[in-house]
């Protein structure tokens, strides 16, 4: 049976238990408490020296890290996954935008506001992420603009995990229709789960 | 014909004239010099909101953004590109590594060292940016302690990009003797060719 290593407020993590949901693939949890440094002990750096979740590990040891690729293994077959060659390298492109573009500037200023507070040193990155957080939510507002999802009809589990908690990293989304449109629709697809249901 | 719209100096861009020219595939070339705003350009923006390079041009106008997403679409089917499900994600993995805990803390001081110069303010950055970027490579090392290259036998494009210019980044390789063997193995790779060779 599989094995995620993962943190419930993690929007990383959900991208994961989404796509795990979604195909009812049979696994168990262990929740890693980042603010208790669990996923920098000895045991675990051996699976990801890179200290993070989510972390998939296999039956036989085989650990696999970064929620977008372990996204893109689990949805390989499914109806979420192109299999024609460019659209598939489209889904790329937006997981790639995610997490250079998006995820430093929506998800770390949620997690130095609810994990690190506003009177921590880090707090004075916040404006500056804050910013850059909405240059890409304008990028996705005009790429939404003539599409209803980023690539054909697809599910786009991975910008949805942490667009969708952007007030709670103070980046108001009123001025993106298109992106709340978008967010409803993700919402309303068959077997979609809350982020901090597993 | 393919249209890569690209950037002489930067590591992205080198990452898929790598690719272009191992697997010769015809192409022009179009040079976007960033530091004169040449990729926030109306033009520019229409083709990639994002406004970054390098970004592939296909002759029907459809466009692909992401170095490593360019990168995955140009090695499908050749033998840098795994086929296994496994392997193929394990790619992935270390690309999204690249592009999440590398290139920022890697080719960003790089580039502000290099492009803003080390009295601009953003200079004010580069202590921290390049403690990360040694995480990065102590990642790396650690990797490669028990291997020739990062997945099977493969050759690493992305990784090697900044990686072999970390020097231009104050960042000493010195300590790091495991990434050293590799990057002088990915460079006696036949096919490999120089940052600014096109």
């Amino acid at each position: 049976m599989l094995t995620l290593y993962d943190y419930l407020d993690s929007g990383n993590g959900y991208k994961v238990r989404q796509i795990l949901a979604l195909r009812g693939i049979p696994h168990r949890r262990v929740e890693c408490d980042i603010d208790k440094g669990e996923t920098r002990t000895p045991e675990f750096l051996a699976r990801n020296p890179n200290g993070r979740v989510p972390l998939l590990e296999f039956e036989d040891g085989t650990c696999l890290a970064e929620s977008n690729a372990i996204l893109f293994y689990l949805a390989e077959g499914c109806q979420w996954l192109p299999n024609a060659p460019l659209p598939r390298a489209q889904v790329l492109q937006w997981l790639f935008f995610e997490q250079y573009s998006h995820e430093p500037y929506v998800a770390t200023p949620r997690y130095i506001i609810r994990h690190l507070g506003r009177d921590h040193p880090r707090a004075r990155e916040l404006p500056e992420r804050i910013e850059r957080g909405h240059q890409a939510l304008r990028v996705m507002e005009t790429h939404l603009a003539t599409r209803d999802f980023f690539v054909d009809q697809r599910f786009n589990i991975a910008l949805y995990a942490y667009t969708h908690v952007a007030h709670e990293a103070d980046i108001d989304l009123a001025p993106y229709k298109q992106v709340q449109a978008w967010l409803a629709r993700v919402a309303s697809q068959p077997g979609h789960i809350a982020l901090t249901q597993v």
